[in-house]
């Protein structure tokens, strides 16, 4: 063996050994993948990746994400060795209270990771939508002579996000997108948890990666690392095809229990750890041990970072000089700013006495007004934009022949547009938005949560929000949606009750930096609410407003309703004004907005010893206690919708004026 | 033109212009399907499928599933012109209040669909679970010279269908699995909403299910209704792989605007619909025409579906005779009914002073007791079967090679998992479970929802219910699924709090004929609940009831749990009682099951007066005022989780009897 080939083996046993004894020492995780994988992860690391321990956040560096996310000990190993922030101590409290290192990488928690990964497929995906940011980034914004935005993207997978579907969605649009600098490493072992692979999987991975216009390499040694630092440099080489390299490993080398389920997800118990290390050969003591040259090798990767990013700022530098207005406006879209004046007027086109219109159409004129102004704004639909209302008119469409198109088209992948989303989102410089139906957020549920969990900004644009979207019925009639969206931490829902809230919705948007937005709206025409009669559109801003009360002072009952069912409410109020009774009408058009409103403005709202309330919405009742209580009464659906005309069904189901005044008088004569 | 073949073409443009003109009277709809894949609909089900239109769910029918389910009108009119139970008049009322033309099919509500679709990719997945009840089913019951489950599944498919990841997670288990007499029908027809297909869809598809293991055939002229016969005829010569047929096709073939997205999802127009009727050499008049000799020649499938019937029927009966206990069992099971005896001494296992047990764990006892008795019991797990428990030991693996194992292996695909289930209990004589962690419940949304909507007995079996699962973290912690669920119409959901309530859990799952129920379990150990000093766990079934009284009489407090925290509503109980507080804790499992009880027996559970309530759960908060009302209290979690070890996290997190007792204590001093 070579001086070279025996520092490579040190390394990777370091890294191997690492995960093992960080799982063990938890007596929990999964020591397997980190074993089978380390030499991949290692070449990688160590001959290609360009990071900078110092500055993981620096923009032109490459990505990696380890899709595997239950191999987590594979990627804190790596980071510690390279020098990031992330010391020992981190890896012995792996899987502890309050430690950097929880059972699956989380992105924001520990410095260099990416993306929060775990639940299978996303990572994936993720690193489409990474590699889509770079593209259209590049597309933008570098110069002949200036390639201020140029890096790949790289990913270890596994079996388990090979059979996900949303893999499929992402990898069929990186094919179609021709995205050349994704380079995804595909952990080959055969064994997944049920036990071998092929119980399950014996499609051929690679034929069907070529069907999707992929470059696929080997199946390779993934053990050997000469014959993967081959395959990544053929990898680059390939321009135009995103590369699969498939690389068979042993799940668990080196453990007596290697190749079986077994090493996946417990820890491989002392006796196991002990004859693991005789048999590669590596010191029984300490744990956690990092050979000296081990460390000094991969702290190398602390120069070369330095040294890369001073070399990418001098370009950057020059890169200015020559193109001040592009070099501001690029570095203010990097730092997730929004341009001076980006909000003014929006609200213009929408006042008093404007016809009735659809807050998905008022939506796409205020998508279309905001991207004028807020460069970085871009985003499509899985194939709904005419009727989500989401094309931004004259920016051109996002393929492989023109990257700096802002209208992304996902296709049919309502799955993979959320993951690609995230990834956007995560790679920076861009705002994503993402597009479809309500009833077809089912279908992109994880990578919700995901966002919401990693708290990064990615706008949902969720249209024909409830049975008023009529016709196409229950199986498109979003019932459970609205509250089940609610339940998700971290993420803020506005169904806005005409156009001039719809303006609202996009400003709350686009300043929640913090986590996801969820922006619901309706396929039905709407009138626009008189705000010279009416509290200001504004109050959406505090997620609930008294949009009208019938006279001063305490209310005998309050009216609540949200989107298409505040006409409902204020239709009702109306009517039980004109019988003498006092009566509130409240806009609710965010509960996450208006739950975190001080006490005394909530208050104000829903006094609490007012508790004839009576909530109207065109989702399902229960949860509306939240506001209403045991005493008070929910106008909305116990049930599936139906197939007929929107109006028919709002009177079938008794979602009426009628039916809540009727509630109202009956909470009133108790 | 011979006769035949322009009979073939009148059959062909009377479906074509049912659904024309049903669209164009309803002004909404979708007519561009239908008339670019009626030759293909026509000759399969003229040439082919073995059906009786008089007797539509005869158990040994061929099945045909409209995957593109916005087609409805295609199906509608097949049904209608082929002798179904569905009158012209029917036709005439397509997507209106109370027809049985919704506007996608619905299962159950028009006789002869086989599945409610719409949400694309899930009749491509609901055809794969079909297919594998069909196998199923004739490996166990039919006997040499007894053919009796011996059956096709067609589906007709999108491209909306080849792009959703479940169809690729379906397509490659279905390929693994062999389902030879799996034959689908490709409608490639290079349109989508968003415009051409190539924009998104490059990939090459036919390659791409040839990498899977299917046979694909074509592409052919989808118009061509020799070669789709050629073709169909092929894909039943072959055994062994499931059959893709591309078929090339032209969207809204007729209309002057064809081969273009203006077809697809809106009426043609007066002026087109006359242009298209002129092309074809339609008449103009009447609208929804069935030329006699079309109506003659089609509704010959009653006399060749009651044949084929009458022929199955003395099989079955020779059968009978040979094989009198098979048969019965069988037919008990077509009839979904469950064997005498079958839930007898399930709670043996578990008696007062038991050892602590995970639900998990004694979920899978339950289920291995009942696998004995009910023979049709059948499911398995995404690729987490030892963490779920759902092992059946000794039934075997379902797989190409033993098709009568009971054990299913889905592989790494959830959603894929979760369509197969519809689709097996659609073919009925199985009753499909499916397991995987909670928190992936979230990739399996849509298909549970179809599961909802249609009615039928899909069993999910839902582990590692809480941060209570520990290390994993907050990318595995359901937080806010047990309330999502809840809010699903029709989905039951059940939370047991000991092994004596998951015993009743799947009892009441196996006597919910209605609807899916998804089961909930712990990932860690629970006390066994003392049943000789507490309430009975048969309980259960009413969803809530009264676990412990402190004292005679109307409590002061109300103590609310679920699952895992009934114990700790019980620990809180007994510490209040000490205190001398009249206390009452309430194990509600299931709200659904409560809230269907007669409003006597919930006033006697939580009386209207005793508003000091605490409900305590390890879920999200929100939506537990549909119980506390705005005057108790909630101890539950407003965030993700974390990782670290389970006990931990419940302190952290403060679910722990001290809190609950410190917001009882609140309430009674308010």
């Amino acid at each position: 063996m070579t001086d070279q080939a025996d520092l490579d083996q040190q390394c990777i046993n370091t890294i191997r050994f690492l995960a093992v004894d960080a799982v063990q020492q938890a007596r929990s995780g999964h020591p397997g993948t980190p074993m089978g994988a380390a030499s991949m992860a290692y070449t990688l690391w160590d001959r290609f990746l360009k990071h900078n321990p110092r500055n993981p956040t620096w923009p032109d560096r490459d990505r990696f994400i380890l899709s595997a996310g239950h191999a987590s000990m594979l990627l804190y190993a790596l980071l510690h060795v390279t020098g990031y922030d992330l010391p020992l101590e981190e890896l012995r409290n792996f899987r502890q209270w309050g430690s950097k290192t929880p059972g699956h990488p989380e992105y924001g928690l520990t410095p260099g990771v990416e993306a929060t990964t775990g639940p299978l497929g996303q990572g994936f995906a993720n690193g489409v939508g990474m590699a889509i940011a770079e593209r259209w980034l590049a597309d933008h914004y570098s110069q002949p002579g200036h390639e201020i935005i140029d890096h790949y993207v790289y990913s270890i997978v596994s079996d388990g996000d090979m059979q996900e579907g949303v893999t499929s969605e992402a990898a069929s649009l990186a094919g179609t997108l021709r995205l050349g600098k994704l380079i995804y490493l595909y952990d080959d072992n055969d064994i997944q948890i049920e036990g071998p692979t092929d119980t399950v999987f014996t499609e051929n991975v690679g034929r069907r990666f070529r069907a999707y216009g992929w470059q696929v390499l080997g199946p390779i040694d993934g053990h050997d690392t000469a014959a993967i630092e081959m395959a990544i440099r053929r990898a680059q080489d390939e321009t135009e095809r995103p590369s699969l390299i498939i690389c068979k490993t042993v799940i668990g080398y080196g453990s007596p229990a290697q190749a079986t389920a077994k090493v996946h997800g417990e820890p491989l118990g002392e006796e196991n750890v002990r004859a693991a290390k005789d048999i590669l050969g590596w010191p029984q003591e300490p744990a956690f041990y990092v050979p000296d040259e081990v460390l000094d090798h991969m702290r190398n990767a602390v120069g070369r970072g330095e040294a890369a990013e001073y070399e990418w700022r001098q370009r950057m530098e020059a890169y200015t000089r020559d193109n001040p207005e592009l070099a501001a406006q690029l570095q203010g879209q990097l730092r997730g700013e929004l341009p001076a004046g980006w909000d003014e007027g929006l609200a213009e086109p929408f006042p008093p006495g404007s016809k009735p219109i659809a807050t998905r159409a008022a939506s796409g004129q205020v998508l279309n007004a905001l991207a004028q102004r807020v460069h970085g704004l871009t985003g499509g639909s899985a194939d709904l934009a005419p009727s989500t209302k989401t094309i931004i008119v004259g920016y051109g469409d996002f393929g492989w022949d023109n990257y700096c198109g802002h209208n992304m088209h996902f296709g049919v992948r309502e799955h993979a547009m959320g993951a690609i989303a995230n990834g956007m989102a995560l790679h920076g410089g861009v705002i994503p938005y993402a597009a479809t139906f309500l009833i077809f957020s089912d279908y992109m549920r994880p990578p919700m949560r995901l966002a919401a969990l990693m708290g990064i900004p990615v706008i949902y644009v969720f249209t024909h929000d409830s049975i008023g979207m009529g016709e196409d019925g229950p199986t498109h009639q979003p019932i459970e949606h609205l509250m089940n969206l609610r339940a998700v931490p971290n993420l803020t829902v506005i169904r806005p009750a005409d156009a001039t809230e719809t303006v609202e919705a996009w400003r709350a948007a686009l300043l929640n930096t913090h986590g996801p937005t969820a922006l619901v709206f309706t396929r039905q025409k709407l009138p626009v609410l008189d705000r010279t009669a009416l509290t200001p559109a504004e109050g959406l801003q505090r997620g609930a407003y008294v949009l009208w009360d019938s006279d001063d002072g305490t209310p005998r009952v309050i009216l609540i309703g949200s989107g298409s069912e505040v006409h409902v409410a204020l239709e009702a109020g109306r009517r039980l004004a004109d019988e003498r009774v006092k009566v509130r009408v409240v806009s609710m058009p965010s509960w996450e907005l208006f739950d975190q409103q001080r006490a005394e403005y909530r208050e104000s709202v829903l006094p609490s010893n007012v508790r004839e309330r009576v909530a109207v919405e065109a989702g399902i009742e229960v949860g509306w206690e939240h506001y209403v209580g045991l005493d008070g009464a929910v106008v909305g659906m116990q049930s599936f919708g139906a197939s007929a005309p929107g109006e028919v069904l709002y009177q079938q189901f008794g979602i009426t004026a009628e039916n809540v005044t009727a509630h109202a008088r009956a909470l009133l004569k108790r």
